[in-house]
């Protein structure tokens, strides 16, 4: 098919399914706009009836159309093209939607996972020692244990299991943002750490490069060994790559200082102008950023052969609904 | 340490891991050139001194020095600023020494897996299924199945264990290259087949921008369902996208004809000049080459799971001592 159009398709799936409710040309074509898409009503109505032919869409009452399950499988499988810089695009889509404040209010990202009810106290305990060293972001976290219950727009927590929210370090980027510091996030890597000190990347996989985030990634592929790193200062990390113009490096110090009375413990560091830091070279003019990953402690769940299906970059949430883990578990 | 010395340091054990017996300074300075740094006989003596209080390399005789296994873990760590498009220089260079003539007698690139010695015989069987229906490169294979013989510097079969190569489709880009034309490897992806023919790329990983081989990272994270797609003619396998000259294409056409006699049943999709291929756009005036990944088979034995720890890019192996598989198993 005409890749133009597929994308025009793909981008109505995409409104519809922001929907719960059935949605009618009209809206679709305003929503289209916002997107940057000029279709008439009419042209919509055109598209929308090629979609139920093939079954991406159904009509729902007089009001309009809704998304079918095949709908959302082709959302999922939307043009590749399309998707390469895919994660650098959902990293700063939602960096931009972070608003929390000093008080500790306001949204931040969660990443989420899906636990096995039965694991689910052995898995908060290795969360635990993992956030208190600091190889998480946040102490705070959230456990969605209602089954069935809709948390967030399709997200439904799976029979006999339970949802475990906690904080990613894009919440981190988007805390900056708002401060009016850009930076450019580079890469998500494996960090080697002796004597409870980082010492460099072994290995990175650019943002911009790839379709899957490279922390869900190295997980999968079992490279972590943060379990080590906790118990005897060993191992290996996962950990982001940013960098900042180096006329910002002040403020983002200042900035990271005071998240600390959020509960954000997470490790993070601040190289020296134009200076590489843990063996990556930076920009010429810059500054170089590593945050700890918000993954590690579901890579040290992973590692402790847990069963848990990661989602990085999930879901915006309010910082004040989650709860201290040490509230949770002791 | 300083970042030239340390990448001065890895040349050298490089150079030793090249080597079984002991190699003086002498000898490492004239290799060193060959790698562009320029170090005297005597800095070399001096580096290596360091390195042997460092425990990578030791005195062997009067005759100098060799790498210990400290030092080889060295050069697997080494600056991963050198090694981000590691991968796609390890494509061009081993692409550079293939020289299979039109006999079918030289080197090629092997993929090596190792096995369980008890589950060789399953393996087998579903590896030639697959290599069958064209979803590998070539259907002659090598089984090393001698425990303790090294079958390439620093390869070792491990006990209980055999390994399988395979060959790699860099093998076809070396082919290619020793015609004259040249390739721009983008990518190493997921490719989603129905109706037995490919539709589009699911995910991607581009080569210069990960540490890591893509189509490893895809096995690993076990996104592939290549024995659905040998059963079925639907799912998910391993392929790499690459970009030619559009003048090239008639050639490019004419040699993939030629390779057919070698008994190189790759499936090989050649794309149409400045257009798009299975969802990806290439670069105005080149064609798009999907060459199918050399790892399928090795895919579909993990998916069956059986345990393998697989190797992409691995050796350079002679071609006519490869054996068809249908005379390994039948």
């Amino acid at each position: 098919m005409n890749k133009d159009i597929e994308r025009k398709l793909v981008a109505i799936l995409e409104i519809l399914n922001n929907y719960t409710e059935p949605v009618g040309a009209n809206t679709i074509s305003k929503k289209l706009v916002e997107k940057g898409i000029e279709l008439s009503e009419r042209a919509v109505r055109y598209h929308l009836k090629i979609m139920d032919e093939r079954g991406l869409t159904k009509v729902a009452g007089k009001k309009g159309r809704i998304i079918t399950e095949k709908g959302r499988e082709e959302i999922k499988k939307a043009l590749v093209a399309d998707k390469l810089g895919f994660i650098i695009s959902k990293i700063l889509n939602l960096a931009y939607q972070v608003n929390l404040d000093k008080d500790g209010k306001g949204n931040v990202i969660l990443n989420l996972s899906i636990i096995n009810k039965k694991d689910l106290k052995k898995s908060l305990q290795i969360i635990k020692e993992i956030l208190k060293k600091g190889y998480g972001i946040s102490e705070k976290i959230i456990i969605f244990d209602k089954e069935e219950e809709e948390i967030a727009p399709g997200i439904i927590v799976p029979e006999k299991k339970v949802i475990v929210g906690t904080v990613c370090s894009v919440t981190i980027h988007g805390i900056l943002l708002k401060r009016g510091i850009p930076l450019d996030a580079k890469f998500g890597g494996v960090l080697e750490v002796k004597n409870h000190e980082p010492v460099r990347f072994l290995e990175a996989i650019n943002y911009n490069g790839s379709t899957l985030d490279p922390l869900e990634v190295f997980i999968k592929s079992r490279m972590t060994s943060i379990l080590s790193v906790v118990k005897n200062g060993e191992g290996k990390v996962l950990a982001t790559f940013r960098e900042l113009p180096n006329m910002a490096r002040d403020d983002t110090e200042k900035v990271i200082e005071e998240i600390r009375d959020l509960g954000i413990k997470a490790k993070i560091y601040l190289g020296k102008p134009n200076q590489e830091l843990f063996g990556i070279p930076v920009t010429q003019g810059s500054t170089g950023l590593v945050i700890i990953g918000g993954l590690n402690p579901l890579a040290g769940v992973i590692e402790s052969n847990i069963e848990a299906e990661n989602e990085a970059m999930s879901i915006l949430y309010k910082y004040e609904d989650l709860v201290p883990i040490k509230d949770v578990i002791n």
